[in-house]
């Protein structure tokens, strides 16, 4: 990945740590603690978040200019997840994976 | 898929359709043809094409709000997929599927 | 698609409708629901088989020779899918899309 | 991902890099140098271990069983595309990035 810039390298990583931690608490956390980790409303924001950073991640390592609308994406539902997950609770490694990655996006958005 | 309206089903397909032939053409023609049809620009805007014609459709089957987004930003890397076949040529198939992805997408985006 | 057999682009329509259903229902019928229809077991499963689904859809796209073993996989996971849907209940329209797709998968991986 | 064991997160860390790397050599700089390095059978490949490698760390972090079946198949596609990326040569990071999954991944599947 030496063609791609450090700070899309850093980004693509957070994107995909993120995916990886949302998909993860949501199957092996959210789905075994039941109550409010399996309304509705926080579950499927959990999968759509998992879904933006895989294919943000993606749009970066394909190296299209495109990345900056998914990136900008992803750094709004990354928010509104982390926000979620705060309100829900006993999630804080969701918040903290979401945040750092919203922010690393909206710097790629730019 | 009961609980989705019409029109959301029908871009749902729309977009896997458009999914569909752009991966299998960059794959099964592209590639065999080369010539034009590998330029990075070009190849590189099909996979783009293919990989938010899947998101968008994931999105739309997740019954997220955030749909809106992603089907206006396949709308757009639709159009140019489009506009890039027509120039290389020999890609009809991909051309009209992009098209008619592009218009359903708009929609539900509005 | 028309460098694909007939029957494989049947396979891939079978995949990709196995996919939509198995995610819809997931998001839009077992999440609303709850009860049987969110214990980890089977929405893990659910999730599982629209990704296996649209895996070796994308094989076959790909035209790949390994789809072979992508469709086997898919045929055991919707099988395995399809006899959960029916023991939880009310999710007829997903146990119908895992046995039509099981089927066509065997018959692509043979 | 706390509740995935260390072996399990290594092997999801390898599958994701592996993925990142074949998908950004692929559209980096295989689509940029052309030559040997858009064959179709080649191209194909590298595409197809991207997948699979994406594939495989989903089925782990959703902690289905079924990622024996997704692993070894990872295991057999990585290792076809290190050799064959050996064969096209100046591809030495995907070459390593293949086998180092491939053999996280054998270990998994066993």
């Amino acid at each position: 990945m030496h063609h791609l810039s450090d700070e899309m390298r850093a980004c693509i990583e957070k994107c995909l740590t993120c995916y990886s931690i949302c998909l993860s608490m949501a199957s092996g956390h959210c789905l075994e603690a039941g109550g409010a980790h399996v309304e509705a409303k926080h579950f499927r924001l959990m999968l759509a978040c998992a879904e933006i950073c895989r294919t943000s991640a993606h749009f970066m390592l394909l190296g299209t200019p495109h990345h900056r609308h998914t990136c900008a994406e992803c750094a709004e539902i990354c928010r509104e997840c982390a926000d979620d997950c705060e309100r829900v609770g006993d999630m804080q490694a969701c918040v903290d994976a979401c945040r750092t990655c919203a922010e690393s996006c909206e710097a790629m958005a730019a």
